[in-house]
């Protein structure tokens, strides 16, 4: 009888266990988890501070003994392998037992990054059940709480314990929260924080973690009753770099598209591992539920026999804040220029459905593109409503291999309560289409530059919305009113903004037309504002 | 100067009308349109009979002054033309105007059709504002309405008349509602119209109209103040027909994908012509907003010199009915048998989001696969929240050319509030990859057959589900106890089933780990019960 032993009992491990079985009936499958309980819900665990989920059973979808009777599988919580010896094809655990195996999948997730900061042992970290009752116990009562590091788990935690009447503080080192989103979009989630009474700190380095709370870098003290550290996480890779199996740059698991390591004996799956990138092929990390689900039943596959890969990953995440959804795929732009590419942004800010509908709330979406190539890079999304839809759309037009301009062509369901006669994404597609086309398009980033360089700004809303604010600098000339003005802008080299793009569009074609030299700011005024908090 | 007239102001002429002049500042731009509005909202017409779009103003998106000084049209309302003179290059309208084009635009839209069953002119239509007003009225204090069709319109105008608190009965003569889903699909959409107090006759003709309502062709009378027809709308191709214009069998103005028709100086798009369906290239019509929009605004680049091309449609829609959307693209089960295709399907019932997460709804989902070439044809999504997402996502997928089993892989964003971990999307992925790699699958209108072939029906779900209902001849074996029980199948052949389909593939999975000839119900018992009402 062929023997496969799992190490980690969570989504990829899991998944891997139950499709093995669904495979061969005959397979010994033993699962080996280290924490307390197997195949619960991480992506959950937030939910339960707030009470939002209530009952902390719902989070717990299957136990030992129900994964026994329905898959016959030899599940062993409260245990954690220490040591795969590679020549006997053993695992032996904590507690000294030794179990052979004729393949070995490590699935143990990714552990939180506990940076060397003096008291850190004060910090709690979400990962387990466990330590979402080591959080709920301390935040029980508590008025102040610290939460270190604004990614999509910190940020969880303090809506979730923000709900709970606690007041929250976030800290985060680096200049925004919400890393996969690219500054000016991360400021819309920053403002939707604190609308909602939680501190917001970027900048803002933690140096030391006392009773009071915490001494930040300048000597200043943020006070809290606890302190929660989602720094981000690594992947739980010692076990296997000390059985010798091959480990990346950034602590993955190498494994091939087979899930295969360095072993063939031995495959590993989800967050423990390193992933290819979809975008440009190369070692990445993408410490994501539905990447380490879909991988574990892949492995599953492989191993009973079945010729099947796995694909590149584009990182689609989402996350949801006070009402907002904060969604991302494949590269934002910071990393597009990173790596050198010739980058084309779209900025734009529809409604999710027909505006003359009720209820129609505006997703802020921007799209990065290969300006060589078309290929759409990466996309982000904030909304109220439809946001994730959206970066569904966009992600699997990239898995399609759509080119931004094709996104015009996409057929999405409409009716006014769903979307648009021209959806969002065709819009995006429109407008990457304009600019491909010779449009000229200023980033709000550059406007400082275009004026220095003596063009000037119009602004080509109503006087309305000029008087309520517009950008340095720029005259008002209604957009409905340049053809009768004409004139006022003979000889000058323009640059022309509105309130989201649309109409500074109409503007810059119709100046065009005219022979002037025109350029629109992408997202418009909208886009410049938030471009002004980074 | 180069002269554009376009013939008909509503969705895609006017999207051809504003993208002309953004790429032409000169040209002279005539839009002849015959109703008294232009540019308003076709799709939420029926939401103002309800009051759920409160102003009627809200409706209308833009008038001929607007559009004069935004864009520079010339727009003429309650202008009909009434005659091409395609050598002349003139139309002349029914006011005795000739003017003259260098380009023509066609884009008068599709008619109501009104067949000739006695009386058909007591009843009312619903396609332009002046139909919305007269419709308004003739329903205020209105007790009982007859709604002919129950297509689209005919539904959405159904559920809109019943908040008014008139009692409603639909009338449809085919054997189901909503044409574009397949039968036991349709009979979710059926029964929320029930639910919600409206009459669904199907399989039902009405043979006259007359002061009391509509007498049916039993000879039976359904009362009814108010008869509204919305059997279906053809294009609206007798002037272009007239003029020698080439149209297709079902009375679609011929075009080329730049949208030029027979005459290469006139071109059309939107509901009056014949389009090339995505799925087997061939003519088709699809009287859709987007598709509308998307065709005007690519006749404007065509027009002014652009090299762009028309893509073949899928006709993605989606109605939402008392709370619930019903989304569909590409081709149903009915339309892939016909065309004698090798029709695999999937059936599925999951959440919207994550179970655990609160406020989870059923998505009822079937995706339509060509089993010889694992092509996804089609697909119909069901359900309170996220069916429309899930269509937009398969048919962002067809366009990109993704197989059915491709869907796997799809990476979709996940947090609880949004999705699951394996999104309903990969979960149809997988039951087709599952289907496609062997295991056998029964379809609820198969089930007969099977049992008189021999087959024992055994219900894999609790004693308490079965209890409550369950498919004649079914004996109860749950899932978790099959092997405990395995000597009980020795030598049998099995149809299993669960109540979705879940349980079912994995009770089908040991079974055939055992040697046992098994299928499993697809969709399970809620889709046989779907099919029980059909």
């Amino acid at each position: 009888m062929t023997t496969t032993v799992i190490i980690g009992g969570v989504a990829g491990g899991m998944s891997a266990a139950t499709r093995l079985r669904r495979r061969d009936e005959d397979m010994e499958i033993i699962v080996l988890e280290a924490s307390g309980y197997v195949s619960f819900a991480n992506c959950g665990l937030p939910y339960h501070l707030s009470g939002t989920i209530e009952q902390r059973e719902s989070l717990l979808l299957q136990t030992p003994e129900s994964l026994n009777s329905r898959f016959n599988l030899d599940v062993r919580v409260n245990t954690r392998a220490t040591k795969i010896d590679r020549d006997a094809q053993t695992v032996t655990t904590e507690a000294g037992e030794t179990i052979s195996y004729d393949y070995l999948v490590l699935s143990p997730g990714a552990t939180p990054v506990r940076p060397p900061i003096p008291g850190i042992e004060r910090t709690l970290s979400l990962r387990t059940v466990e330590d979402l009752d080591a959080i709920k116990a301390a935040t029980q009562g508590a008025s102040r709480a610290a939460i270190i590091g604004g990614g999509f788990i910190g940020l969880e935690v303090a809506e979730n314990v923000a709900h709970r009447g606690v007041e929250v503080t976030i800290i985060e080192a680096s200049p925004q929260i919400m890393g996969p989103l690219d500054p000016e979009m991360a400021v819309i989630v920053k403002k939707r924080l604190e609308d909602n009474g939680v501190t917001v700190l970027t900048s803002t380095a933690a140096a030391e973690f006392t009773e009071q709370g915490v001494t930040l870098s300048d000597g200043t003290t943020i006070d809290a009753d606890v302190v929660i550290a989602a720094i981000g996480v690594k992947p739980a890779s010692t076990l296997a770099s000390e059985a010798g199996l091959e480990v990346g740059e950034r602590g993955g698991i190498v494994v091939d598209d087979h899930m295969r390591t360095s072993d063939p004996r031995i495959f590993a799956v989800g967050d423990a591992t390193q992933k290819r990138d979809a975008v440009n092929d190369e070692p990445t990390l993408v410490p994501l539920a539905q990447t380490a689900n879909r991988h574990g039943r892949l492995v599953a596959d492989v191993i009973t026999g079945r010729d099947t890969a796995a694909r590149p990953v584009l990182g689609t995440a989402v996350v949801g804040l006070f009402g907002l959804a904060a969604a991302s795929v494949g590269w934002n732009e910071k990393r597009a220029r990173a790596a050198g590419r010739n980058v084309r942004t779209v900025y734009l800010h529809p409604s999710n459905h027909a505006g003359y509908y009720p209820g129609a709330s505006q997703i802020h979406l921007k799209l990065v593109v290969d300006a060589d190539t078309d290929a759409i890079l990466g996309a982000q999304a904030i909304g109220e409503d439809g946001a994730d839809k959206r970066i569904d759309v966009i992600a699997t037009a990239m898995r399609g291999g759509l080119s931004a301009s094709d996104l015009a062509d996409l057929e999405l369901a409409y009716a006014p309560q769903f979307g648009s006669a021209k959806d969002p994404v065709n819009m995006a597609g429109f407008i990457n289409d304009n600019i491909a086309g010779g449009e000229r398009t200023v980033a709000y980033h550059e406007i400082e530059k275009y004026k220095e360089d003596g063009w000037q700004l119009v602004d080509v809303r109503t006087p309305a919305e000029y008087s309520k604010g517009t950008i340095t600098g720029a005259i008002n000339i209604e957009l409905d009113s340049i053809r009768d003005r004409i004139d006022e802008f003979e000889g000058q080299k323009v640059v022309v903004f509105c309130q989201v793009g649309q109409r500074g569009h109409t503007a810059a074609s119709l100046l065009a037309g005219r022979g002037i030299e025109v350029a629109n700011v992408g997202g418009g005024y909208l886009t410049w504002s938030f471009g002004q908090e980074v």
